[in-house]
């Protein structure tokens, strides 16, 4: 039986790890936005995209040190997360004084340095994806600089966020909500998810077989995570989130539970985590970790 | 004699047109986040990035189809300066509200749209460097992406924007003014310029001595165009600028004629530039538009 709970904890350990060692010190010029930096990328969080990309080159490789090689990328991919969420907790989108059970970035260190260090983290990434995977063939690198740009830009991430404001600032009611909602989820936290995984199993030379497995997989995960996180919202407790819960509907966010109820969002999560795991049926143990994540978010309770 | 105001227009034209075509349609979803990317992007301005990069590319193939090769990479370069400019403008940065005569993009956009374009042009950047260089060995676009990626970072571009508000904000007063003004200078306009004039450098496959002359041209031209810059803003005339002149003494901020006096700073101007066209000595006529570029500048009237 895969132990899931110290799976995720190890590797967790290790990303930070190389986070810690991988970001510019806070002794260097200027200090104040390296430390600004450091502090949110370091500031905890479950570095779901990292553990991703590191399961995903492991169901490839089916070889544990092999995948670990990814160490890189999956810092990156954590390093466009922390730039996102300090660029929603701003005043200007959501508005959030708390992340991770401390002060969000601009509380600490005001808003134009947490514009700054959210804009330094974006292109940090990609000055890890271009210097630290030295070992890849160039054309693979390339392949996942292609991957996360996209992931990232106005058709994904950026995307999804721009919508989500544009929702919630009342801007554009016209759509119709479900199609919207789908926008919003798919682009905001789907993109980059799906990048994760596919990161990973790029630079473990997937064949086309394997990558569009995994493809599936991640997107059906990621909409389940999506669904899950605007459940919590709901139900979940304060202090183990680490931020306020009911954000959502004091902001007239479109969730899943506001659009289809909370019976049918928690049916959706069931049948998406069942599809993500047959997904990986052409995989063997190697795809076990990814099997565990499913499984995982399947088993929670709200 | 090399006539550079009819060789600066044909290749803003160029530019311009291939920065039209390149990003997303405002049609594309979410509409208001392309419409608002592309009103900054497409307000104008020198493009003297884009430019730069291309007349490196034709100083090393001595090709002028040689060098047009490299304007999706030119186009990178204009993005990120477009986003800067978006950043800078911010409320919480220096609170502009005019910028190339047009009202600045959250003057129009909302303040919370404007950071996501500004996000999103910084992403899409990276986006054009792996999707349209595809004629190139991916080793050389690798390298472009890490040239650009540092050049815009915390040890860059981003690193000179925040010690210039953090020194505005008397928050770092402690430090030697005349370190910090070339400390500001060399990284938030310095580093975009030297990498505009590397990335065509690289892509037309510089020598290694001719990689080195490129970027000691680069160096002198960018600081002699930041002292111009603060020159301007004592004594530019605001209908050609389109901008308020008189911002940065407001504002407090750390400039060449603020810290050497005016006299000085012009001085410094003229040797900076008679250098960087001395560093132009191995090239030949390939690099007449770098020369009446840095003989332009030397000659401007403020």
């Amino acid at each position: 039986m895969f132990d899931l709970s110290s799976y995720v904890q190890q590797q967790a350990v290790l990303v930070n790890a190389a986070l810690e060692h991988i970001l510019p010190s806070p002794e260097q010029q200027p200090a104040k936005l390296h430390t600004a930096m450091r502090y949110s990328l370091l500031a905890g969080g479950k570095r779901l995209r990292p553990i991703l990309a590191l399961a995903a080159a492991q169901a490839v490789s089916d070889c544990d040190s092999e995948s670990k090689k990814v160490l890189p990328a999956a810092c990156a991919l954590e390093c466009i997360h922390a730039y996102s969420l300090i660029h929603d907790d701003l005043p200007a989108m959501d508005d959030d004084d708390w992340r991770r059970g401390i002060a969000t970035n601009h509380k600490v260190f005001g808003e134009g340095m947490a514009i700054l260090a959210g804009d330094a983290l974006l292109t940090y990434c990609f000055e890890i994806l271009t210097q630290q995977l030295a070992g890849y063939p160039p054309e693979l690198v390339l392949q996942v600089i292609a991957e996360v740009a996209r992931a990232a830009g106005s058709q994904g991430m950026v995307g999804g966020q721009a919508a989500d404001i544009l929702w919630e600032k009342n801007q554009e009611r016209g759509g119709n909500p479900v199609e919207v909602l789908d926008y919003i989820h798919t682009h905001k936290t789907g993109a980059l998810i799906i990048a994760s995984v596919r990161t990973g199993a790029i630079l473990a030379e997937a064949d086309p077989e394997q990558l569009t497995a995994l493809t599936a997989y991640a997107k059906c995960l990621g909409l389940a995570f999506q669904i899950t996180d605007d459940l919590l919202d709901i139900f979940g407790d304060e202090t183990k989130l680490g931020k306020k819960v009911g954000q959502d509907a004091a902001l007239g966010k479109l969730t899943y539970p506001a659009v289809y109820g909370v019976a049918e969002s928690k049916h959706q999560v069931k049948r998406l985590l069942s599809s993500a795991t047959q997904h990986l049926r052409c995989f063997g143990a190697g795809a076990d970790p990814l099997r565990a994540l499913a499984g995982y978010l399947a088993e929670r309770e709200y």
